[in-house]
């Protein structure tokens, strides 16, 4: 199976703006790379990175996954070749998170609880640094103090300005980041 | 978008038995019908529709999409294009459930619990009728008295005995079937 | 803690009706006996089995939980104690189905899904067999041939048709129902 | 019905640190103040919550609601006299956060998701300043931009260093924050 990474990130968004360029290259970026990608499904970031998707040179139909909030598909922008309507409104970003890795770009309150449950999930998380919103904020820090692997001291959110670095850091470290969540122990 | 059905039955079958070569056919029909064919993603029936799906003459990968219990993509089963690792565990029966359409074969509790959301969902039901399990006990039926297409005076559980009539049924009737749940009235 | 038993049933029945008196005399008698209830906490069957419960001799208030589909406790009947607003729309009748026990009364899909549920849960259920609906049809059943338990050899829902075979019946037998869910096994 | 406010926290704390005695105190507090308090159920703050509210002088059974991610009411922690086993793991905490009010004391990627939630679930949040963790670093701060209560012109999140200012804040505050989630629009 080819593996799914998440674009996550503001849900309203200028079209001429930085951040749809950078949604849309790294989508694009992803794709190229041999991944597919996943988002919320919806507008802003969501579908700047489906549309890059659909601009890859090897883009086949299938690259893009949108995990709906509502039970309606048709919710879906317009570049999502898969549509899941979950139903399961904000407890959707729970789904959303749980890709091979997250890719943030800028985001409120919503995309926060994605990195952040990425976080508990132990997924990679890659957030870029040039754009307002909580990516920017959290770029280079640790959501926490636990140790998700020992074996990746320097495990953190990753720090990226460009779709490149996306691809450079998953290619490097994505195999590391290979425990996926059972459950949450009684004492924690 | 191809839409998307799902099918749905006993987690545990024999593979040389008549349920493996329902769902076989049934998934093969269903994407050289030109659909898209999702399930819970495990063992029994769900692989049995999925291996029919790789089989089918115009196969592409992403035909198939595995709607997990786990966090763990690598549950799914080997003819899983798409895993989608949900973590909800029985409440994931849900998502399934929303499918365009839902075929059912045999089934325990967990298939009539996803039979009985489905027709709350307010999608289409197709059931052998020739299987032991629920769907050869609900075939023919109707869930309960509510009225959920006016347009459809014979709204019910559609019954079938092969794989054929599941395809026959759906190109005369999913269009009827457009109507997504939106919430649950305060007074139902 | 005292322990939780659900009511679940028809969302919209006559209050002069004998499944209002029957939900009625069912909440009263297992507050009664030490329980606390809970319910989908809107109309219907959910409502009488709150009011009876308000009438019990040693009603304290607390007896009775909503488990909303909505993120609105306001949503809850008028005699809600204690409402837990879900937000899950229909995934919340899976936490409804996992209390201690299960008693349902009448009922259409949804209450049909919560049977369902509660069997693969492995909890006690009890059906009324003296009202329409599937109560009535599933009373005295089982949902599967799974062996839920291998020391109640006779484990299936239990038929009634009073309040107090229902108490009964939980002071004969819940205490063996002593196994929760934990998670569903890759291979079912 | 009494009003729930949610305590949320690190489950793993010092039994004589300082966010075991703040949590103590607040859970304390808000029942004297006539409220429940919810939590995650399991330990650290969500216990020392649950301890100082049996504590409370007006303390009845009932006042303690724990949100379990697991199935199995057993896994409360001995303060909680009301278990309601979600069965959604990390999911659950979604329903923690749509409690009438949230109050933050420290707190790892679980918490903060918690918050984050609130925030866009348009509930009330209060943050303790004085301890390490994310309540520390919000308290006083906005989650992102959107205008929630345009009534509530320096709506935020509150800063606060002992269970006094809590119950004050919630006096004052806490009937304008009236407004519950329905759903995530289209292009949201």
């Amino acid at each position: 199976m080819k593996k799914i990474i998440a674009i996550v990130g503001d849900a309203k968004i200028e079209k001429d703006g930085p951040k749809y360029q950078l949604a849309y290259e790294t989508g694009k970026a992803l794709v190229e790379a041999g991944f597919r990608i996943q988002s919320g499904g919806l507008r802003g970031v969501m579908e700047a990175a489906f549309k890059g998707a659909h601009d890859a040179e090897n883009y086949s139909e299938g690259s893009t996954i949108a995990i709906i909030p509502s039970f309606d598909p048709n919710d879906a922008n317009e570049y999502a070749d898969i549509a899941i309507p979950t139903g399961l409104d904000v407890f959707r970003n729970v789904i959303v998170s749980n890709a091979c890795a997250v890719v943030a770009i800028g985001g409120g309150a919503g995309t926060l609880s994605e990195i952040a449950n990425a976080w508990a999930l132990k997924r990679m998380i890659i957030a870029f640094n040039n754009v307002d919103g909580w990516s920017a904020k959290v770029a280079g820090t640790r959501m926490d103090n636990r140790v998700r692997y020992p074996d990746i001291p320097d495990d953190k959110i990753y720090s990226v300005s460009n779709a490149q670095e996306v691809v450079k850091l998953l290619k490097e470290r994505l195999h590391k980041y290979n425990t996926f969540h059972t459950s949450i122990p009684k004492d924690s």
